[in-house]
């Protein structure tokens, strides 16, 4: 190929290509609820290139003051639980009530399986082709750490896009839920009885996460499981110190079946926020929840420039076959490599 | 005060104080299993003092190819359990067999509590005295990461004293359990029937991670009831998925009181052990804390390092304020501060 007179011309090409508006028009348009530059931006915010990350800053920037009014609502729920349906019924009674929703994903396993959750939006009947919802799958590619990051801007970007009710979707693998309390205001369990999880009780740690634990699928058979399986829990519920926040965890059940018990929790949800909203907690929790971020993000990008460093990948192999043949101490090696780290 | 002739005689006498014996002296005192030495060098361990950070690092080194032929068994529990008890009896019954057993806890707690696991001997009545026990109470002061840090590396000078039984104990305290795990063979959960604990079920984090569940107390009203129990669990543990060890985790009970149970523990635990050796488990699984260890040192330096900078100190307080009042987004503050850290 014969070389170019002017080198620049496809760095220029390029910036064009992939810079078609500047941070300040993504932000007017978002604020303006436009859907196509609200799916892009958070596209830019997703992005590994570094030309995005600039932008992807300053874009969050401008959305930043008009952010903060929504409801974060975090769900999670094992696999076949019946979370797709429960949202879908959930936030279409929202929607009904007169609100915009925004149902976005924290899922780390799906850089493994190419994307569980929120993938198939077929199964959101209610939801999809509906003006009032905006249903974003989580991305596909990166640690808990860059997809957790991702999703907590996109509430920014939906907040300022008009969505008043934002819904955080998780599955419970490894670090997802304790990501997802990070980010929201009320964090939903959804659960089923009689399959052995009642047996083995919920992860304590979730259990003290939780602000609503709610049985699906309470219909037919079940019913009667759930019933027993409520009053279990609600007695173990109460052994657990009270909350910060003052709420009691409430146990409850729906159908979507029956299209039973959504209503109620709608109801006690507006109990849930009227009571944090007047005592405090909710302001409290969400400037919590802002500098815990920061010391997150501070550690995973620490790690992030570290091991990206290339002597650090070159001298991390010969150290780690040094530990394995018993020669240094994995503590040593540390500190040894954070010193070269730091010397240069 | 007159100001001395020689300026470096303050830093000489100082040197002559902090540092009496050399790495290589400390190293052979240990190897000889000289108990006094090995109780300095672990204090030496848990200094924060710089000075001490190199002699630290070279005792270890020297020690190293002399440790490692241990059994390193973990043992957990919440308070009131009976773990003093347990381990008394348990240290015991393992010296009778000719053993040599080291008892160091991980308690980041007792920064906070002044030190409240094994920090009163008295309560192991049977070791208290005896030659072939040290007992090792949980550095008092410093995050988790420090004091696992701590324990790792005393586990190698006890090692290389003679010891072949390294018992590490912790309470269920955060991620203790999980720090516990990445330096033990073999994992133990101890609990108690009937107290609500087998209602809510042990967290299922710590339960996926237990090779031994062994139900304390088991006298008088109590067995009844924990028979009912470890019946619960056994079918419990059967949905999990199998180990990697291919070690089946095993139900027990134990009663203090009427010296019950204990011998079976041993006997199940060199079952364990012949099993993991055969395998290959036990090597591999060391190979990998080994690399764990690389990587969470790693981190924890990176975090040390970065906040105990002097310009970011001064300015995350005024970036923690713009967060609060809504003028950045977390993600981005980070991501200036660890780039100004690094332009430097």
């Amino acid at each position: 190929m014969a070389k170019r007179i002017n080198p620049h011309i496809d760095k220029i090409i390029n910036q064009a290509k992939s810079k078609e508006y500047s941070a300040k028009e993504y932000a007017e348009q978002i604020i303006n609820g436009n859907r196509n530059f609200l799916s892009k931006a958070i596209s830019i915010l997703e992005s590994s290139k570094p030309a995005d990350s600039e932008l992807a800053d300053d874009i969050v920037r401008l959305c930043l003051p008009y952010a903060g009014k929504s409801h974060r609502i975090g769900i999670t729920g094992v696999p076949g639980v019946g979370k797709s349906t429960f949202i879908d019924t959930f936030a279409d009674k929202l929607i009904q009530k007169g609100h915009n929703v925004a149902i976005l994903a924290i899922d780390p396993s799906s850089s493994i399986t190419g994307g569980s959750i929120l993938g198939d939006k077929t199964r959101m009947e209610k939801l999809s082709g509906r003006n009032e919802a905006f249903v974003r799958p989580s991305p596909t590619a990166g640690t808990l750490g860059g997809v957790a990051a991702a999703t907590r801007q996109t509430i920014i970007l939906c907040e300022a896009a008009g969505f008043d009710n934002i819904i955080i979707e998780t599955v419970g693998v490894g670090q997802s839920e304790t990501a997802m309390a990070s980010m929201v205001d009320v964090f939903v369990t959804l659960t089923v009885a009689g399959t052995g999880d009642d047996l083995q009780g919920i992860k304590r740690g979730i259990m003290e996460l939780t602000d609503f634990l709610i049985f699906t699928k309470d219909d037919g058979d079940n019913s009667q499981r759930i019933y027993v399986a409520k009053k279990q829990f609600e007695t173990a519920l109460m052994m657990f110190p009270p909350k910060i926040s003052q709420w009691y965890p409430k146990v409850m059940s729906v159908s979507a079946l029956e299209d039973k018990g959504i209503d109620e929790v709608l109801t006690e949800l507006d109990k849930f926020f009227a009571l944090v909203r007047k005592n405090g907690f909710f302001e409290q929790n969400r400037k919590k929840q802002d500098i815990q971020w920061l010391n997150e993000q501070i550690l995973f990008l620490l790690k992030e420039k570290f091991f990206a460093d290339n002597d650090i990948k070159q001298e991390i192999q010969v150290i780690e076959n040094q530990i394995l043949s018993g020669n240094i101490s994995p503590v040593s090696a540390a500190k040894n490599l954070v010193k070269k780290f730091f010397e240069k």
